[in-house]
Parts: structure tokens; sequence; C-alpha cells
């Protein structure tokens, strides 16, 4: 069993995170470099310059501590899961037409943390028998070059689902890079025409972005009702936030946004009866911001020092999880809530893409 | 002066709004065309499905009526500023390029009131010096037919601008129809890619919707703050509601978006600094609606029966005047309100889509 941990969110998950800066995820650091104000850990000691105060210090607990009042969403078992359900699939898709979907990395540069996230996609693509390709091109690559490489992908017919790790090293422009995947194997979803598909009344996306649609999946899976219901999106980047509200604005959800700007985002995200935090600050959201029974999905992934832990740190996520898991009536844990959701969705949308090509139902 | 005029809004300006269905505008028409639910004016005289109630008649005031503590939001007045700012950069222009920026309508079918709006931005265009184009084709036309039409304006380099004139015929696919609009003269804005863009952060649409932008435009010019304000947008059509909310969103309001499915209406556009509404139905939003010193824009524009009127109708808002209009700071009256920011904005939008293509600053 893991051991309980005691932290204090307004110092210890905050003011010592720049040493451990190369190992957090990179979710995380996408996430808050996405966000339009510094929702820095740093200013959050004191009171946050949009309102965000701590008002009591949040004894966190083990994800999987059993003391608590909420369902536990497991996102692990629900991605093993859709991972079955996938690979039944591939081995029809297969044996109808012979083809065999494949999903392509371009990775630049060595970050350790997109090397390994690279080797875990390959490594659940193998899994589920999806093939995956692999261009690494080295740091000093020009734009240029990784544009080249994306329409290589872009013209082979083997690949259904392109996939550039991000971030990209500082000297590339990330916007020319995504756009130049084409737009029906953008697996990522990060394409603006599939956001403004999203967007949309009428308008079908060809791929909705992974982890807010395994954030939805994952309240499908637990018979949460979406519809008529007050949905609160804690954060607004494009990759998790964003999306989010426009998907449960789909599934016909009240959506408000909450930001850094925002100045009662406790006062607002009682008023939830769905709750969904993508900001990357560990443990913002407490007990009181809660409405009992609420339902909340937390998608941040926020390394705290742990001098017990192996690696000298632990992950936890946006939410002070034993207060508000007294308070929720089903909750994510972090890890094993949404993470696993996420490879999950990219294998969805790679395998949605190959059967879109070869017009495969 | 506008005489009084009193009218039960729980059953004169629903039941009887049928017969008026061809003098309609096109933007009312469109706006209930795009909400999900039938937010039908016949289920308003008792409760709404979604549980929007009417309390009391509405005693609808003269949108020019004194008897109000609003400030009038004078959108013609407005309007008329922007033209003339529009005219004089169009001289500009053209004294330093000899670039005269051009419009360009598709007109499908012979529909009296699409006749009058396409009548009306001519006109428009031509006071301000945009020379305008247009194109009519026959009701039964072809789908290739309107889209060979459309190809041959986006290729035209004296046009800057497409519009195509909304309803189309039924036997049309309107996505389709709009797609095929050069996304670098779509001034309508309605391309997915420009949507994209504009609920992504850190990317620029090329163009804004015309009747959300003049929404916000009206706020800048009355000084109304956005940032960090609570706003709720009241329906969620493509062309008004949701792209007001990712403009709203993007002016780093906190955003909520009210529509069919939403079980309190009232009591979440009670908590808001700024409504706009955009729903299409007269009289929906009343005095215990606002929070006082709420700003409110109302883009509806509905056809109430006035007998006292040479038309037999006259037009309302989705606000019940009279009513908000003692409650709120300022209000937008209704005709004279967003309506002519309407056009105002297509124009700016064609002023900039010719500087951009002549790269003029």
């Amino acid at each position: 069993m893991v051991s309980m941990l005691f932290s204090d969110c307004s110092t210890s998950a905050t003011a010592r995170l720049v040493p451990l800066q190369r190992r957090i995820s990179v979710l995380t650091s996408q996430l808050r470099s996405q966000v339009s104000l510094p929702w820095r850990p740093v200013s959050l000691r004191l009171v946050h310059s949009s309102g965000l105060r701590f008002q009591s210090p949040c004894t966190v607990a083990s994800a999987m501590s059993t003391d608590t009042a909420a369902k536990i969403i497991d996102g692990k078992s629900v991605a093993k899961q859709i991972r079955d359900e996938i690979a039944g699939e591939i081995v029809k898709l297969k044996d109808a037409t012979g083809v065999v979907p494949g999903l392509a990395v371009v990775l630049v540069g060595s970050r350790k943390d997109s090397q390994t996230y690279v080797r875990n996609k390959k490594k659940a693509c193998e899994a589920v028998g999806i093939t995956s390709y692999e261009a690494n091109l080295p740091e000093d690559s020009t734009e240029e070059e990784v544009i080249k490489q994306i329409s290589v992908f872009n013209n082979d017919p083997s690949v259904h689902g392109i996939l550039v790790q991000l971030p990209l090293p500082r000297h590339m422009n990330e916007e020319n890079i995504l756009n130049a995947v084409g737009i029906e194997k953008d697996v990522d979803g990060f394409h603006p025409l599939n956001i403004g598909r999203l967007a949309m009344q009428g308008r079908e996306p060809l791929f909705v972005p992974c982890t807010p649609k395994g954030c939805i999946e994952l309240l499908h899976r637990y018979d949460v009702e979406i519809k008529g219901k007050r949905a609160v999106v804690i954060g607004r980047s494009n990759i998790v936030g964003m999306p989010a509200a426009l998907l449960l604005q789909r599934a016909n959800a009240t959506v408000s946004i909450v930001h850094s700007y925002t100045k009662n985002p406790e006062e607002i995200t009682r008023q939830a009866d769905i709750v969904i935090t993508a900001v990357g600050v560990a443990n913002l959201v407490r007990g009181s911001w809660i409405k009992p029974g609420a339902v909340v999905i937390d998608v941040g992934i926020n390394p705290v020092d742990d001098a017990e832990s192996p690696k000298g740190y632990r992950l936890v996520g946006d939410v002070c999880f034993e207060e508000v898991s007294k308070v929720a009536s089903a909750i994510t844990p972090v890890p094993g809530g949404v993470g696993p959701m996420t490879i999950a969705m990219l294998l969805s949308n790679t395998l949605s893409s190959a059967k879109r090509i070869h017009n495969f139902q």
C-alpha cells in the first residue's frame, strides 16, 4: 500500500518545483505554457494575483486510499478495457481489409521526458497491434526539415496518424509545424480546423484531442449524465481545457470556464455538477470548491517533493484529493485517472483514422 | 416619438409568429435553426421544456423611451462613426496603392428578405467606397453551380471578401458551400478554420464573425471592461452565440453559455456583469434575470404583432426592454443596437482583407 504523505500545498508543492523542471510531465508544461497569465506555483504561496487563495494546508492522501467517500474513477482500468476493445477491432480490420493501422511520431531533440513518452506510446501501439513509426530529428533541425519529415508521413499510406511530440525546440514555430500535419492524420486533434468543427454545431471534427476526449469517455463509462448539468472547466489550454469545455458543451452541459482572470473561482466551481481541472497547479482545488456530490476529473500531473520516494518526488493532481474526495461523489486519482486515458484515446483516434481512410465501418 | 405599445409576451409575441415567418429577419431564422433543441415560440406560452418561465407579462417599451435608468448603447450612432472611419481608411488605401476594396455577394433564389439584405449591404458598401459585386443564381441551381461561382470570386483579385447570403435553398448543403469560400476572403468568419483560431490561444483568426464582433465593439466603444468580468451568453448558434462566447473568453471574461438545456438560465444570467443574448425569442430575458448594473447586449430581432404599425408588426429583441432597462446599467435597443453594427463589421472585415492582401498597414 502506498504510504500516506503530508504536503503543505501552500509551500512545498510550489516553491521547490524548479529543480524538478526536467522531470515534470510534458502535459503539465504544455498546460502551463498555454495559460495566458502566469498561474505559476511560486506566486501561490500567498494569494495568487487572480484571487486564488489557499485557505489551509492540503493533507494529500494517497490516490488509492480507501478512506474516501467518493467513488474512484479508475482510469487505468477503463483505459485497459478500451485498449482491449481496440485490439479486437484492429484484428477485425486486418482480417477484413489487410490494413494495419499505423502511427508515426516525430520527435525533435533528445529531451529525456519526451523520449519516455514516445517510448510509452510505441509500446502501447505494439500492445494493440498498431504499427508505430518514429522519426528522430536532431535538436538543431530547421523548421523546414521537420515539416519535410511530416510531409513524408502525410504521403505514406501505411501511416494513419501523425503525432508531433511536444514541446518542440524553442527556435521552432509550433503553429507552423502542427499545421503541416495533414488534417486527415491529425490524431492529436490540435489542428484549428478540427477545433473549429468541435466548436460548431452541426459539424464533426475528424479527431478530438486525446486528453479531453479521455475525460468525457470516463464520464460516459461511469454513467455520469452530462446533458443539462452545470460543468466548470478550470484552465483553458488549447490541448485540454478549451476542447474539454467544447466537448461538454456539445454534450449539452451548461459550461463555465474558470481561468487566471476569474475573480471568484471557488464560488463558480462550487456551482458545478461536473468539474474538469487542467491547470497544472498542485492542490489548487480544495474541498470547499466542490459542490457535494459533484464529479471531479483531475487532469493535472504535478510533481511535489517527496523524500520517501526513490525519485525524490511524487505526482499529484490539481485537486487536493483528500479534501475533495470527501465532498465529491466520484473523482479521478492522480496517477491512474486521466493519464492512462490519453494514450488509449490516441490509439482510438489512430484506429478511427485507419477505418475512415479505408472506408471500414 | 414612437408610441408606447403593450404586449403580453407570454402570448402575443409567440403564438402568432408563423404568419410573419416570411418577414422575420434572416438573422433570427439563422439563429433559431442553429439552436440544437427547439426553443420554439409556441412552447413558450406556458413553461418551456428547458425550464424557461415567463413570470409576468412584459410591458414592452419603445426602444428609445427616455423612461429608463440604463444608458442606451446607441449602435446606430457607433456604426455610423465606424463607417466614417472605414471610409477615411479606404481613401488612404486607394491613394497609397490604387486598391479599392471589393465585396462579392452570392444570392441564391429570390427570397424577398434576402434581396433586401443584399440591397442594404450593397448600399452600405457604396457609401464607404467599397465596390460591391453580386451574383444572383436561380433557386434551382445546383450546389456545383454555386461553388463554381464562389470559385470565380475566389480567383478575382478585385474581390477581397465573399459573402454567401443565407439561408440557402433547402436542397443545398450549407457546409459544403460555405467551405468553398477561400479562407482569406471569408469576411463572414464562418469557416471552421477561423472559428478554430478564434477558440485557440496564441492563434489569430483572419476574420471574426460580424455580429459577435459588433457586440464586442459596442462594449469597447462604451468603455465596458471585459477582463475579469462574469459574462453570460444566451444562445450558442454558430453565427452569434458561440463566437461571442469565444470573443469574451479571449478578452479574459469568465464566460458561461446558457442554452436550451440549461436548467436555471435565470439564476446563471443573474450572476453576469455582461449579458449577450442571441436566441431569437421575443422578451425571453426579464428584469429578474439581470444583476443590477449589468450591461446587456441584445442580438435578437423578433417580430411581434402590432396593429398600429403600418406593416402589422414591429421588431423587439430577446430582452424585455422595459424591465431590463430599469435594472441594467447599459443596454442596446432593438432596433438600433446590434443590428447596424453587423453591416459595419462586414465593411470593416472587407477593408481588413483588402489591406492584408495588399500588405497595407
